[in-house]
């Protein structure tokens, strides 16, 4: 019998006993064990529900009980979390998490711990949900250099660019009703300005590098100046606006970002709506790549979460994960990345042509329906740098920029 | 050092080798040890090429060879594939393949020796070329039920149907026209009357099964009878058609199928064009998933069996493949399996929808700009058998029939 503990009995939490419980007899087939659910920690009592004598309160229980071999974290944030799986770890139990705030502050620590032990820290659910990325990245890639990741890595704001794209919709009515059908939360910062998917690819950026990055570092715009008009340029672009949180190598460089961008139909991300994620992989020989699914939810986290128990149980003395260094990566000045800009100007089209071009180059006019004395353009591909040092020039004049993603 | 041979310099073979040599450095990071291409197998000599100094042309050179621990088959087809693969199996050496037609026939067995003997015999390459689906569903989808995989698994066909749908072209012009740029073969067959599909679900199947799937057990179906007429009423209804290979489980019940399909815009393969590959997953707690890439192609193949040789690498000594068994999986009959089809038909609508309705239940009647004569119409969800025999009663009416997919 394969013994865990899970920490946390909230969404996840309950997540995961739902699904060892709906699937048990296939996954016991698979880990060639029977997997039993021996302590969940809360701070609640849980009268009634199928747990309520495996409830603990008290952590010490689970980290001295030498049966519990692979222990579940999912009550998210950074304290307790941390203490209690760096002494898991310490003790030789295996980790499984969904906490991507643990996971980009103290990934590379916890990592070596495991190693050192021989066990595993395992956070495929951090990442995506339901989606297998972690794994892939790990164990199915392994012959490319991954040159590019670029993700819809947070299902709330892709809901809301999604409704702001096909239904023509303010920003703040948006939000509204996606508070009310439980897609954003109250307080909605962590999604709408980009932090949650900021950690997300400050994870898979450091995956990929092989040494922290911290999310810290990473430039990060989120969504919340996006209005129904830039959307009405986006279409009159043949293009739509997704918050894209992206990685790309330059040689030993990485360039980082999370930002509203605009995406061509021929992107395999351009059709990733609703509350969907999707993350887009480019390796060197591999080629282009997605993986799509579910990033949030109740079962579809925890079915991720419960993949990485099966692969801690049929690995119990087996490190297998790919560590990342602990010194920091300095990554690419956010100046030096080059790409396209569109630019909504205030103004007369004709009147500035001549005056736009001498400043970015050979620019491309777009016109939306229906919104006088003003016009939009597009740049050709520059350093941002270089855009930000142009743009100063307009700066009463413009009225947003938008990144173009090629 | 970790010496392996490859069997088989042709595309997928050149391939490997020449990944091997542009990501040998991470690729040994990633082993912990270096990886060596001791012999390459082939026929013919290649005088000037790289491995010139490795050809062999004695397989007896290879099983004889202790140092060689993992050997990669790319020769392709059952003979004399399958004999060297076995042996080499049977002596301790794993296998990594892109040989689908010898996984599909001779999977079980292949899987049972590499059990017995404590390697792996690896196939990542022979579903979606590059694409990681096998690994994902060995080690990643493990908490789930797999309920459904339906894919979009030949790069040619999927390149014809695209070219259809956007450009209302002929078969016939688009079969020449990928042949000219190289998407299809002189002998298309393969391609074209979906056996190449087959063969890759049945591998699907097998292993989501834990069960033999035989791809000729398969109902299949190719795209030779598609024409630029039904693309117009696949414009009509809003649909696009695909070549899907299909596997999907009722209970211990299995529905496989290849036929094409209509695909409404919401379905995440709808979207996957050219010749690009797709697999779509669904799973009980995870939901919906799909994962996307090149389906075919040196690099892309090459990038998944060297993936292959890393884990083969990495796992001496220990299976980690899961098996099925040999005994055969008894697929549901095709006439119990339901769904909705569209129907083109010669005569008036009109005068036909009473006795149509009477046939078929509440049929919504398709009408195709420019086609006269005929008309389309979608029937309710029915058993294909069901189906069958009321379609026998118009068969001098019927010009063809198209499955939809949901």
């Amino acid at each position: 019998m394969v013994n865990i503990a899970v920490m946390g009995y909230g969404t996840v939490g309950s997540g995961v006993v739902e699904v060892v419980r709906t699937n048990g007899a296939r996954i016991n087939q698979r880990i060639g064990d029977e997997l039993n659910i021996k302590y969940v920690l809360d701070l609640k009592e849980f009268p009634g529900d199928p747990v309520q004598d495996k409830i603990v309160h008290d952590f010490e229980t689970i980290i001295d009980d030498d049966d519990i071999k692979i222990v579940v974290e999912v009550m998210g944030g950074i304290e307790p979390a941390y203490t209690f799986v760096k002494r898991c770890l310490q003790a030789g139990k295996s980790v499984a998490t969904s906490n991507k705030a643990l996971v980009a502050k103290h990934g590379a620590e916890l990592l070596s711990i495991a190693k050192d032990q021989g066990i595993n820290f395992l956070f495929e659910a951090s990442v995506g949900g339901g989606i297998p990325i972690i794994r892939p990245l790990n164990s199915s890639l392994t012959a490319d250099e991954i040159e590019e990741i670029t993700g819809i890595l947070n299902g709330t704001t892709n809901y809301m660019m999604t409704k702001m794209f096909y239904e023509g919709a303010d920003y703040d009515e948006v939000l509204k009703e996606a508070q009310a059908n439980g897609f954003a939360e109250r307080n909605p910062e962590a999604d709408v300005e980009g932090y949650d998917a900021c950690r997300k690819i400050a994870i898979l950026s450091s995956l990929i590098s092989g040494q922290q990055v911290d999310f810290e570092d990473i430039y990060c715009e989120g969504i919340t100046k996006i209005t129904a008009e830039d959307m009405k340029y986006a279409k009159a672009m043949g293009t739509t606006i997704k918050l894209l949180a992206s990685s790309k190598r330059r040689g030993n460089r990485l360039h980082a970002i999370v930002a509203p961008c605009m995406l061509y139909p021929g992107h395999p991300l351009y059709n990733v709506n609703g509350v969907f994620n999707a993350i887009f992989v480019h390796g060197n020989v591999l080629g282009d790549a997605m993986f799509y699914g579910s990033g949030a939810g109740k079962l579809p986290t925890a079915s991720a979460v419960v993949a990485d128990v099966v692969d801690a149980a049929k690995h119990l003395n087996r490190n297998i994960m790919t560590m990342w260094k602990q010194d920091k990566l300095k990554l690419e000045d956010k100046a030096d990345a080059k790409r396209r800009f569109f630019i909504r100007m205030k103004g007369d089209a004709q009147e500035m042509l001549a005056d736009l071009r001498d400043s970015f180059g050979d620019i491309e006019i777009v016109h939306a329906d229906g919104l006088d004395g003003e016009f939009g353009f597009i740049t050709p591909v520059m350093m941002e740098g270089d855009y930000d040092t142009r743009a100063g020039i307009y700066k009463d004049e413009i009225l947003h920029m938008i990144r173009i993603q090629e």
